[in-house]
């Protein structure tokens, strides 16, 4: 399977991707790394791995379905099967979405997928992590799902949980989390590129049926002190 | 210290808490188990273990704060210095509110805790465990956390995570879910009756006071796909 992975910042999550698939772990490869940003950190990651890059500032492009069918067409060219997106920092819109909608071969699901730093319905959009701190969870993690039109807001494939300890600021619950996105992401795009995956409403099941538990890290936070 | 329970159903929290007593895993008593429900089976556990029970049926009593008077007279007879929340299917109103307020005593915390059988702050309210199935989520859990006025929305003591998986029915998760409250909800009171926790905004600690967590700016929701 061809991935196309789009990228405003630092590209962590591309470079798990990418020593992914160039280990064989998972039957795929990044063939175009897109971003909006110019001189990201992500597209000198796809360079240095010998992958094609494009970066097409977003910048002063108010015509966001126009941006979005330019984006489209790079990854057509590319012929791109999945969309990854991994810090991506833009809606993708309608135009995005009905061009890597449900397909047959992908048993209904969209072929567009997110990764995003908390657990879900908990916490979408910006900042998750200063969210979790503020809210005062002791439990938080990653989420990766499917793209709908909504924030963070498509049908789940999988999550991982880490604990939140008092002393934390900002950085060291990022950086906590963040070891648990570069597992979670390329297992969860291997299931979708061995076409494991299917939908049944909301729910995104692994294999048609029940299936083994997905990676769960810290299940117990504060607890067994007493017990 | 000295702690009552009110309890609607079965009281399968309950009873973790009389055994935690019972067996001195934890420094305190259950000194009296209320009910709202005639019949309730957590009056029977209560019974049982010997401890004092009283029931005030709620049904066809419109005045919620004179009913919740009433709850805090007989509190207060007992001596009672927290007041649990365990399968207790009624809003507490300010009449409770502030008779459990925050006390020198509990280092500015609430005197009333809840148990939830999700990971707040997703999935409050009821059939929290049928929410979680219905949005697909991979991971669930529980959380303790002092009552404030909202439905389910005050400050989080401590959670435990468990994975959803794809055959769970609401009986499957419910259980699976539930074995962690009995094992969360006696920790928790454990550090209460040792005072160890106090409050920094929202955020509930254990034996101290870290770095404060940065504030909360505004998350404009809309503005990124991924954060």
């Amino acid at each position: 399977m061809r991935l196309g992975v789009l990228a405003s910042g630092s590209g962590s999550n591309l470079q798990a991707l990418l020593d992914a698939c160039r280990d064989r772990r998972i039957d795929a490869e990044v063939a175009l790394v897109l971003s909006n940003v110019p001189g990201a950190r992500a597209l000198e990651r796809a360079a240095a791995a010998g992958v094609p890059t494009a970066c097409l500032p977003s910048r002063g492009q108010p015509d966001r379905a126009a941006y979005d069918a330019s984006l489209v067409d790079r990854l057509r060219e590319a012929g791109v099967g999945l969309v990854c997106l991994a810090g991506y920092m833009r809606l993708v819109t309608a135009t995005f979405l009905s061009a890597f909608g449900p397909g047959e071969a992908s048993r209904g699901c969209p072929r567009i997928v997110n990764i995003h730093p908390a657990l879900l319905p908990s916490f979408p959009g910006l900042h998750a992590q200063r969210q979790a701190l503020a809210a005062g969870v002791k439990v938080s993690g990653c989420t990766v799902h499917f793209v709908d039109e909504g924030t963070d807001t498509g049908p789940i494939i999988a999550q991982a949980a880490v604990p939140v300890l008092d002393g934390d600021d900002e950085p060291a619950l990022a950086a906590r989390i963040l070891a648990e996105e570069h597992r979670l992401y390329p297992a969860a795009i291997g299931w979708i590129a061995q076409g494991r995956l299917s939908l049944q409403g909301r729910r995104v099941l692994l294999d048609g049926a029940p299936a083994p538990a997905p990676p769960l890290r810290s299940p117990d936070l504060r607890a067994g002190e007493v017990a």
